[in-house]
This record gives structure tokens, C-alpha cells and sequence, in this order.
């Protein structure tokens, strides 16, 4: 069995820091760097690239919408299809190069906050955003919530997919997220949430918090590292994984060519 | 004889429009586009290079300070050494993958504005930025105004590099052009503007406003396409050019690899 | 008979230009005057501010979204009551220093783009606009266009309101505007626009697409000055109005205190 | 003997906090609120406001460089004065309607980071600020470094000025301040620092680190809280103005109408 890790990184801009980023990248196997629209700046952008790729974790771009003080959270609508492309290329590109220039290179694409839940539920979003990534690059492994439009647009673009788990919240019957607003949506223990992903990896399913199994194929667990108290979670569940003889590995090192 | 024209290109910003790029791309044979940090956006980048190739002009990269209210031509002071190459690195980037997105390669890089200003005087943010696009792309032309610091460091750099002669500037006996503010600074007759580029030619030097005569040997001569007036300049310079029997043709074509 | 005039003014900003204001500024009777978040920046909101007062036109505030790149003109979702109201207190109190230090007043205050829209139809969002302005300014007139949940929440805000119609947009039975993509749905013949604000001052009434006579008192009338098609247009308007004996005022010289 | 202790505060932009503003507050006597330039945002303004008011503390504004990513720390160099004169009266405006809507009054008016090291240096940016602000609002204190060209720029305006020492820094001779890169250059024991404020307000001087006196007359002391240890110093050095019986009160309530 084996799995791989995944977390948001490099959210720092100027001045301002967010995260451990040091200390999850002990952690996870693969980061997603933001790519200075919603999060980040080029200088924030090549110190997280190195610091991962001296650690040997998996980097990946993290676009979003261009919304710094909204961190990317809010929906913004009415961008055309060209907006769409052109955006997404253009943070993957500025990565890329930054990524190139440190000898490494940018394996996974994961989308952002808002525009993640907004491709996740429309399936034109989800198309612009798999045909942005499959044109750009066609080797860039795209990480997609499992069961979602995002990842039915990303099986059709034919670039690598990782189907992506989160180890801390309850699922509905149909596998959407129960929305953070309900009681229990969010897991605290991180026994209980290392034990869904490691029933995910063996039953190849998730239970929802109506007992239904969800059938799903996971490749990455998203963890979460923004407060000290996440980077606890994300290193105990780590631990268990590795306990229990799961193999915690970069995305690009199973997925992909 | 051969030279190329060289023009700010891609200088629209979301609803507002600058120049007139469909006109200028008919005369000018490389484009520098300017990469969203002083103007330009990603739809405006897309747009201009698809524009470009389509009519055979080479694409640049323009990257500058990150100030689109005063459109890069306010220096700013105190940018380390980090945040000077990634900062240009990330500008490039992003240029080169909506390029490649369009089946398309960007050919040379010019600073912009206060930037571009700065590197001609000083030689350690010269190097900055020639060696951050050797990192990034040893084929890269980059383009230096001659007799500059800049021109030295791009001539060190081990990229191909494109000295780059003013069409319309007076010049002080140095190599270093006269003050926009005195009179006579910005050459208003198109004939004349054309005789110096011949001149530059034939004899490999401009003569400066008191007469001397300064060795340069021009690649490229940048023209500017912000008002009609201007489009206008460009286009009979391009003609004269044409007459006289000199091959315009885009400067990756006898340059660089 | 009396109205008032509004454009959109002061859109410009940095190098890139929008619209003619100071034609505009001769035709019109009040400027809704951009903030720097959709448009506009300071050095532009002073010259227009100076220009409009000069001019005997009357300023208002003319807040959007954070977005120049979109112009205000995306939907954002997902702001809290406290982002909205602060943010329109921000702009609002941004252009009323400006226009205190140029020794004018700000007169009214009108939503841009998608706010706007928003605003119109959404009756939460209505009332966090017209409850901040009645925290930042009591006499500030609220631009409102009739019909809408704006205005009811205006007519509710104890601040003066002042209705508004669109003369060259067609109307839905429910007073909504017909959809821009729908054929017919912008008027082009300026004798038909004007004839239209005729009718309303005269009947108090705009007659929809499907002949059903809609109740306004309109107070204001909303033309558009962004491109010379539109400033004719304006042009047009207001001298059949001036030749009709209508008084074309500034809202501020007969609405409110 | 009376004295005034203020510090930058609402510096948190977005998701990214800085600082522990409250704990400052319960410190500080007057706060410097950035005004969403060089950081801040009207969120944080807001909240920034209520709470200064809530405890007494006098509210005053931060203005810097439009540059967050640089925190306003660079230089920007070319701004005409119409551009100085807007961007400093729209980020006053902006926390003054701010303010106001929270039923609180904007007291003082200190320049951030770069473009107040320029003002101090040069006489004419300094008295296009004074000016500027004496435009906006008579009453406004403005604070002044003392011994610079803007405590006299200040001092010519008209309006009531607030000279300033810093409590942690060495002066030179010229009543400069030392370089942060000189060995010495700050102070890290609160009661030397605490003493230097205590023998400026007896002898009205401080020395320098040759030992020369320089005369100064301060209304209001510098102190940092952007780290734990500075709130630590600040606290410190309030504890031993107390003690030694010296007023530490609101700048606003001993100086100026």
C-alpha cells in the first residue's frame, strides 16, 4: 500500500508569514505552493521550491484566484474561458521557471480555495482548468477530489490523475464534503483520521456519516499545516501511516510517467 | 546590412487599452510583451502572443517593477538580490508557458522602464538580471541598450545578446542618451530617425549631439507604438529601412542559436 | 419638470485612459466618480473631483469591488457584512477627503458593476450599503435604480434616495432591465432614449418591452460616457431634454437637504 | 512631565496577522494605523479603530508606498507632488470615514516606513506632506522625528506637531539615527531605553553615542510591538515612565485644540 501526502504551502506574502512550512515539509510528501495570486510571492515561491526540493518532497502549483485578501476564499464568477486558461497558465508557468531555475521541477497541479470548490462542482470549470493543465504540460499530474466533476475532467484529459482524500473531514452519502458549518464535520482526533485513510487504502472506499461506503481510489491525502495544531495532526497521521507499514511517498514516484 | 525592430507590445490591462498592437506587429519584427508586473495581464499576454506569431514577429519577455499605477517607470530602491531574480524569473515564466501554450517560444527579454534604467547604470542589478535569465534560459537574447552596463553584463552572461540602438534619441557624447527634458532629445522627423539607423549601420556607430562619433553595433532598434503619432514614426522608419535594402527581420533569426 | 444626469466618471487610471470626462462633464449633471478599487486612483479621483466642481457638476461616489483587473465587474461571493460595510466606507471616505481638500462636497453615492447588481437584487447586501453610508454620511444621497431591493432599502435608510432610470435600456414588465445579450435590449437611437425620460417625468412611467407601463418617479437618468458612440449619445439626450423645457440639474439641487 | 507612547498597529492584511495589537493597546497611549497601502486593509482598519477607542488609546494615521509586498520599506523614487498629495489625503480620508462611522476622530497623522525616512531627508516631500495634511485637516498632530526636515516642514504648517524620539535607537551627533547595521545601533535593554526617554523629558536632550547632547523637546516616543520581545520592551518601558511618575497619556490630550 502507499499513499501520498499532500498540504498547502508557501502562503507567506512579503511580510507576512503562514504556516510551518519547514516543519510540514518534514511531514507531507508533496507541497502545493501557492503562485502569488491568492498566496505567495516570487521570493516566498523559490524559498519553499528549494526547501522542498532539499527535502524531497513532491512540488506542485497551487493557483487560485487573484484575491490576496481574500486568500483565495471567495467565488468569483463571470471569468471567461480565456481568463480561465490564461490564469491558471500563467501561475503554472511563473512556478515552473521558478521551480527550474532551483534544478527541480513541478510534478502535481491542485487548485486553489474557491476555484477548487467551484471546479469540483461544474463541469466546464473543471474542463477549463483539466485542458489549461493538459495543454501546458502534459506529464503535470493533476490532483482531483475524489468523486467530484473535477475529477471525472481530469480522467478525460488524459494527463495523470491523483484522486485526493481529506484524512480530517466526514463525507456525505455522495461524497461531497459535509460543509464545515455542521457538527463533526471536521475529525479532531487524528487516530480516527488516520484510520479513515487507512481503510481508504485497504476497502478502497470511505464511510459517510450515514455509514454508505464510497467507493473511492485514493492517491493523496490532503493534510493541513496553517496553525500549529494542524502540523500535530498531519505528523500524527504520518506516524500512524507509517506504522502501519503504509508507504508515504511522493505522488510523481506511482502516478504518472 | 540586417536589423531588427524592436516594440513595447501587450501594454492593456484588463478594460483599459494602450497602443495599438495589431498595427505595430505589421511593422516591428520582435515584440516585447509585457508579463502582468508593470501592465499587461494574462488574457492581454495570450492575446498579443498569439498576435505576434501569427504575423511572424519574435516574442520577448518584458518584465518589470511591479507597479502598474506607475506603469515601472518609478525606480524602486532596496530589491535584494532574491527578489530581483525571482521576481524576473517569475515574469518569464509566465510568459514562456502562455507561449509554449500557443505553440509558440519566447525568443529575448528586455527590462522595462525604471528597471531596465536602473541595470543600463548600475552593473551589480545588471548582473542580477543577466544571470537570473541564464539561469532560466541560456538561449534567451537579451536585449542592451549599447555601451551600457548592461551591455557588459548580458556580454558575460554567455547568452546571446541584442545591442539595441534608439531610432528616435539624441545621443551624449558617452553613449548615453540626452535628457527627455532637454530640447531636441526626442528626434520628431522620421527621415532622420531612419538616417541614423542606416548610419548605425553602414558605419557601425551614431554620432551624438556634439558630433562624436560612438562605435555601436546594433542588432536591434527599438521604436515605440503608444499613440498614433508614434505608429506612425515606426512605420516609415520601417519603410525607409526597407528601401534602402536592409533585411528587418526578427532578431532570434541572425542571433543566439 | 426637473432631473439630474449621471454618468460614470473617472475611470482611468495609472497610464491607461477611460472615457472623455471632461465632454462628459459638459453634459451631465452628477459624476459617480470611481474609488481606486474598480478603477480610478488618487491622482485621478482629484483631477476629476476639481474638473466636475469647476464645472458645476455634482460628485458622487462611485464605490465597486476590489478588482480592476475585472473592473468590478465579476460577481464576488462570500463577503461578510463587515467587508462590505467597511469597504464602502473606505472608498467613500477616500473621496470625500479628496473632494474636502479640493473644497467640494460628495454628494451621492451610486454602487458600480456588479456590486450594483448585486445589490440590486439582493436585499441583505442592499441594506450593509445603505446602512454604511448612513453611518458614514446622513445626507449623502443613495443612487438607487427604481424598482429594486436597493431601493426599498434606500427609501428605508432615512437617506435622501434618488431613483434612477436608464435611458437607453429596455425593460422587463417587473422593471428589471431586459438582458444585454437579448436583441433590442440597448437602445441606439438617442431621440428614443430621450423621448423615453420624457415619458417617465411625464407619466411616471417607463413602458416595458411588452407595452405594460411600469410606476417610477424618477430623479435621475443613468447615460454612458465611455466611448464617443456613447458620449454622443449623452449629448443627444440632454439637448432634447434642455429643448423640451426639462430643468437638468445636479440631484443634489433638489433632492435632500 | 507628560509623555506620549505610540506604535504601528493594524498591520494584519488579509488572512495574515502581524503583531499583537491588543496587547500593544493596553500599552501605547497613541496608535499609528496603516491605512491599507503598505499594509492594513479596511477590515483591520476597523477593527484597529474600534478597539484603540475602546481603550483610550488615540487613533492616528499610517500612510506609506501603495506596496504591501515590500511593506512600504521601499524607496519608490519619481512620484510628483499631485501624487503625494492624493495618496497621502486618500489613506487619510479612508481611516477617517473609518473612524468616524465607529464614532471615534482621527487624532495624528505619522508617515510609514521609506516614505517617511525620504520626508525626514527631504525638505520637499516633507512639506508636500505637511501641506497635504494641513489641506486635509488643521487639527491633525502631526508627529515628526525630531532634528529632521519634517519636524520643520511640520513646524511651518500650522498645524500642531508632535516632536518624536525613539526609545530603542542611538542618535548620532546630527540627531540622526544610527544604522540598524552599526553594532549598537539598538538598544535591547528597556531600561536604558526607558532612561533615555526619562532624561529627554528632564533635560529636554539626548545624547549622542560620541556623548554630545542634542537639545530635543518630545511629545511622543516610538516603540515597536511587531514581535513578542518588542511588546515585552514596550511594556517594560511604560512600567518605568509610570513609576518614575511621568504622564503617559494620548498625545492629543496635551497637544495642539
Amino acid at each position: 500500500m502507499q499513499i501520498d501526502l499532500n498540504a498547502d504551502m508557501g502562503e507567506s506574502f512579503g511580510p507576512w508569514t503562514m504556516g510551518d512550512d519547514a516543519a510540514m515539509l518534514d511531514i507531507i510528501t508533496s507541497a502545493n505552493i501557492a503562485c502569488g495570486f491568492h498566496a505567495g510571492d516570487p521570493v516566498v515561491m523559490d524559498r519553499t521550491v528549494r526547501l522542498a526540493a532539499q527535502k524531497g518532497v513532491g512540488i506542485g502549483a497551487h493557483p487560485g484566484f487573484d484575491d490576496k485578501r481574500g486568500f483565495g476564499r471567495h467565488r468569483i464568477l463571470g471569468l471567461g474561458a480565456t481568463e480561465i486558461r490564461t490564469m491558471l497558465i500563467y501561475q503554472l508557468g511563473a512556478l515552473q521557471a521558478i521551480a527550474r531555475s532551483a534544478g527541480a521541477t513541478v510534478r502535481h497541479v491542485k487548485l486553489h480555495g474557491a476555484l477548487a470548490n467551484m471546479a469540483s462542482e461544474n463541469v466546464e470549470l473543471a474542463s477549463q482548468f483539466t485542458e489549461a493543465t493538459a495543454t501546458a504540460d502534459a506529464d503535470l499530474i493533476i490532483v482531483a477530489m475524489a468523486k467530484t466533476q473535477l475529477e471525472t475532467a481530469a480522467r478525460q484529459s488524459g494527463n495523470p490523475v491523483a484522486a485526493e482524500i481529506f484524512a480530517d473531514r466526514a463525507y456525505n452519502d455522495d461524497g461531497t464534503l459535509v460543509d464545515r458549518k455542521t457538527k463533526g464535520a471536521v475529525l479532531q482526533d487524528p487516530q480516527v483520521a488516520a484510520d479513515r485513510v487507512l481503510k481508504a487504502l485497504e476497502d478502497q472506499a470511505v464511510t459517510s456519516v450515514n455509514g454508505v461506503e464510497i467507493p473511492v481510489n485514493p492517491a493523496t491525502v490532503c493534510v493541513h499545516g496553517d496553525n500549529p495544531v494542524a502540523v500535530r495532526m498531519a505528523d500524527r497521521i504520518r506516524t500512524r501511516l507509517d506504522q502501519a507499514g503504509v508507504q508515504v511517498r511522493p505522488m510523481h514516484s506511482f502516478i504518472g510517467r
